[in-house]
């Protein structure tokens, strides 16, 4: 089965396929759709994926895939050699597998890429911001979402669903907390570390997934120290922002 | 197996999951969980869904479930006689159901009922809106969740995968686009009727699921009545609303 992956790095939901892929040997061909040279809104991409997003996985070049939740699931039962736990077929397992990844859209997704771009990436690169609330409403719900996450998802073992094992829903989910590494250490901190829990599990699904997860993540770690030497010498004025809004 | 659902009726995916039980002959107990009287944050709610929303399913008083996408996938799976077209066995089809439902997560489901909550329900009820923003960029979200569903999903027959027959994904969708219901009939055609295809899509749902999905949005119909009959009287002046904020 061929299989091409268009995705871009800085992309949440992009490093969770590929590492899933890795970690997997899943055998892909990767194409970089660089969203920040507005690829992905380019016709023969939008031909790909309407929706002008980032994973597309296509398959044997007719079966195209979008939504990186459905795609690591398609992976998990169209190719052969993937291990069980990552998407078990017990009935109730694969049901919170489901359930834990329908509840990361609307509180982690809807949280943590949204803050980091209204307060890092945009004003970094000159993009209009969305109005401040945004920003301020993101960070709230983010404390939620980490808060539900230390407090009943992580609650019964080191993993999301399978007690002692990674799922998908654990890359997935720890690859969009990863964003959080974009802010400033002083908030990435204030923000994190109340959640041990949630800390312990990042660290764990980073050594389950070694070394692709450190690998796939180069990118963001590279943008993260030219943005924190930047914001050393030239701190974001959030409020200053605000003003202009 | 003993299910338990825990719904309250104006509640969207509370409702798609109640037609998918009626209309495959599911046997189950409907428990209301009455968010107008704060019923989903009472302790003993609590103690099923620790996220404090509907729907809720609970199997054998032992399996708990939530989030709907994840339940009416279980339903389909773990009880016998659920025609194969709502949840298709063929990895293609079941893989496009899983996109169009994560697609669903952040589109229409982050603009139709937001909508109607921050012009409509909240004003009404004396509740503290969000910012009059959250109203225009919900509209806006709406309008190309609706032009995506008219231009791309169901560009190829009359349902969302399955051309012919209904799934899981059209209950869910249609039911969330039921919420508009609740605007005036004038916005509510304002946005919903240049979408041909989305408007006879309802219907043909509508029709293949009945009598049950009228009679599951018989409470709608009933709040839109007495709602449509007080803007006549007295309009929201949303402008009004603006000011305060």
């Amino acid at each position: 089965m061929a299989l091409k992956v268009y995705v871009d790095r800085m992309s949440q939901p992009s490093r969770a396929v590929l590492i899933f892929c890795k970690v997997n040997g899943i055998d892909y061909e990767e194409i970089l759709v660089d969203i920040s040279k507005h690829k992905h809104v380019a016709p023969e991409y939008k031909a790909i994926n309407p929706m002008c997003q980032v994973p597309t996985v296509v398959v044997d070049g007719k079966f195209k895939l979008f939504e990186s939740h459905a795609i690591l699931i398609y992976i998990c039962c169209a190719f052969p050699g993937v291990a069980s736990h990552w998407y078990p077929s017990d009935p109730f397992q694969r049901s919170k597998i489901h359930s834990v990844l329908d509840w990361h859209h609307s509180n982690l997704r809807q949280s943590a890429g949204v803050l980091v771009w209204n307060t890092i990436l945009a004003p970094r690169h000159g993009l209009p911001l969305k109005h401040p609330l945004v920003a301020e409403e993101s960070e709230k719900l983010l404390v939620r979402s980490l808060s539900k996450l230390e407090d009943f998802w992580l609650k019964d073992g080191q993993f999301l669903v399978v007690s002692s094992q990674p799922s998908i829903a654990d890359i997935r989910l720890v690859c969009e907390i990863m964003q959080l590494e974009l802010l400033s250490e002083k908030d990435y901190d204030r923000i994190l570390k109340p959640y041990k829990k949630v800390v312990q599990w990042i660290e764990d699904t980073r050594r389950a997934t070694a070394p692709h997860f450190d690998e796939v993540h180069g990118i963001l770690f590279k943008v993260q120290k030219r943005l924190r030497k930047r914001m050393a010498t030239e701190p974001v004025n959030y409020n200053h922002l605000k003003s202009k809004l």
